[in-house]
């Protein structure tokens, strides 16, 4: 395993105060293009289109999208229209619907002065979202210091929520980038099929911020747990229900069950804003299914005979048993319960 | 779901009597490219790239390459060379082993008629190999018959175990096209990456077999049975230890650990060539780990960053608790114990 420079990571997400630049994510690592949004409708086609991703992330892009919206144009009905376009984009994630709601109330507290009140609300967004991710970082460190053996470890992480998921340093990788400035870790990157956001940004990622890394294919994750490769496993999510159930990623309940299986421990890690207490288990999240076509091909390369059916979902449930510590930047929660995921909501 | 047209399928390999002709699997399914081989050397390197690949096809290709090497060379050191470069070429499956000891064998108790004594030894190894397919696939619809719920049924399935893998139909896949002779049947087909063996290879065999199936990413699998997608999974193995641990292609372990927790039936099947009674458990398993290229590359398109480094074992045992049945061409172990395992080996 080896790394690059240590050099730092181009921002996913710049806001000038007008205008909302973004990183197009389905271009890297191969082509750092960067795009800019101007209102609802096209801040809400990058995400859907996985320009900009990371279930913070398209919270705060969603917040932007909609202060741009209303700056235009100030009214009820722009704002409505606004809303339901950007909270369509995407149904797993909670931080869409949760940001989106956020600026919508200020709007309505705030009749005469609309476009003012949405962008201050999307600015203090993004600024919980930065001060999420660095706190959450430090409880995961925290959390999981205490138990991992001494010397250096390596811990097995999926998808990507680093920088490019979230503000900040991220949320999972934003832990593990944390208990890499406390002691030497290694990281293995799941590729996560069908998109590759293991392999195209969080190697990325790892590359930058100067941490040995090696790439894996998701399916040889739970043999590689079970020999003893790695000792710890951490993800970002996308939403958690109230009794603590996780959906995140397509994959990562293989990879909690794998866990579990080996006893080593498997952390979630995100803001409160992705805990949807609404939802009291997992079997009330919508799982996005997202075209077969992204089955079918791999950076433009078709895989099987064209036209061949598919199932994609984009995300799995994990359920809270298998989940060893649920961080937040309130702290984590262990073991996780619903008395437990409250306290960190 | 829907399914193509019934047509055969070409054979995956064909002996004229003096030269071995193989489907080049490695061009499927867009290239439907037939290869003669000549020799033990030739053979090896067709095995080692996988363009003859599934542990019983290439125990019969080995047997054929030692014993076309033999013709030409019917000398022992000729012998041991050809059975060590043979031998060499993978080392995880068991029936490459077995094959070339059965070929030294038949050689060394025939010194005076050294060619034809290997050519019939090689006969019946094929012979044998494609009269186990057919035994195993019925224990295997058998068992699965009897405890399936009755009217349609999907059963999952990874890589590639039939007609490709193995004479005949093939183990797992063999299984599944002999359950769906006696009723209707979706295959959910793993894609198996990195060498995508599910999406080229089993969806090839499924089209031609006119059962309807739909491809899905290998990490997708474990959120698909925890949600009830299938009603079980069958496999193949490429070997398997004393006690019933089995070790298959990466990803297999994955699967066998969510179908346990959804309460489905996990069926490995293959030869009893693959059981390998000398090994007490699957802990003395080697693991085969191919290039990195592998990993950072799919259809050729490059995924990730170039240069990175990856893990990649092909292979991934399952211990024996997690198989509900090991079915051979002898019948089905289960529970799946030392002594079932020894009465089906």
């Amino acid at each position: 395993m080896t790394a690059g420079p240590r050099v730092d990571t181009p921002p996913p997400l710049r806001w000038d105060g007008a205008t909302l630049h973004v990183l197009d994510q389905t271009r890297l690592p191969g082509e750092e293009l960067v795009i800019a949004l101007s209102g609802a409708d096209d801040t809400a086609a990058a995400i859907k289109r996985l320009a900009v991703r990371g279930a913070p992330l398209i919270g705060v892009a969603a917040a932007y999208g909609l202060a741009m919206e209303v700056a235009r144009t100030p009214t009820e009905p722009a704002l409505e229209r606004g809303a339901a376009v950007l909270a369509g984009a995407r149904p797993t994630a909670r931080n869409l619907g949760w940001a989106v709601e956020r600026i919508g109330a200020a709007a309505l507290a705030h009749p005469d002065d609309i476009a003012s009140a949405t962008r201050a609300e999307a600015e203090a967004i993004e600024r919980a979202d930065e001060a999420a991710s660095a706190a959450l970082a430090r409880h995961g460190a925290d959390a999981l210091d205490a138990v991992l053996p001494s010397g250096p470890v390596t811990v097995m992480t999926h998808c990507n929520s680093g920088a490019l998921a979230a503000s900040g340093r991220g949320t999972g990788l934003g832990v593990i980038a944390e208990l890499a400035d406390r002691r030497e870790v290694h990281v293995l990157a799941c590729e996560a099929r069908p998109l590759l956001q293991g392999a195209r940004l969080t190697v990325w990622e790892l590359r930058r911020l100067g941490i040995e890394h090696a790439l894996l294919v998701d399916a040889a994750a739970p043999g590689l747990l079970r020999g003893g490769a790695a000792q710890a496993v951490v993800t970002g999510f996308d939403r958690v229900a109230a009794n603590g159930d996780v959906a995140n990623k397509v994959g990562t309940y293989g990879l909690a069950l794998a866990a579990h299986a080996a006893g080593i421990p498997f952390v979630a890690a995100g803001p409160s804003s992705s805990i949807d207490l609404r939802l009291p288990t997992g079997a009330g999240i919508e799982i996005e299914e997202r075209d077969a076509g992204e089955v079918r091909a791999a950076a433009g390369a078709l895989l099987t005979i064209e036209g061949t059916p598919c199932r994609n979902p984009a995300f799995d449930v994990t359920p809270a048993e298998l989940v060893w510590a649920l961080v937040t930047e309130r702290g984590a929660a262990r073991p996780v319960t619903a008395d437990t995921v409250a306290r960190v909501a």
